[in-house]
């Protein structure tokens, strides 16, 4: 079963581009890193609609094991390092694609 | 450019499996009747992280014009008027492919 894991952020006041550009930097890291992702996509919110978070990831991977490989992988640990202290919330889902 | 639209929901207390399949039903009727719909994905949460939201809905799209097309198509303002009172909370993100 392929599971989509989507984590949708709203950044805090304080975020500048930079930091954002280094959200970006990290998470283009992951796929060549983990293998169990099938595919990922991210990118910040377009403004096309008002009261939207500021950011998405998407995550497709292979089953339960595969998620949790992505979970506990130190290359994403690295990555929620840099975005844990921007964050205001974070919503997510997984569901079976 | 492609566009991503994501949207995640959080039910109230009072809904119930059957409106939930009810939702499933109708956004299963959207690929077919939307051409601007380039891929669709949509699911219930699989309970496998602790505080996640309930549904994804997860919508590519051909540019803007694409994104306005789905959001404004009868069916898709159809589906709306199931999901809507079913609403605790709703979180959207709307990212370059």
């Amino acid at each position: 079963m392929g599971i989509r894991h989507i984590a949708l952020f709203r950044w805090n006041d304080t975020v500048t581009p930079d930091q954002v550009e280094q959200v970006i930097t990290a998470l283009s890291k992951l796929p060549a890193a983990i293998p169990e992702l099938k595919n990922y996509a991210f990118g910040a919110d377009l403004g096309l609609a008002a009261g939207n978070y500021d950011f998405a990831v998407v995550a497709d991977l292979d089953g339960e094991d595969g998620f949790r490989a992505y979970q506990d992988h130190p290359d994403h640990r690295a990555a929620l390092a840099i975005i844990a202290p921007m964050l205001a919330d974070r919503v997510a889902v997984q569901f079976a694609l």
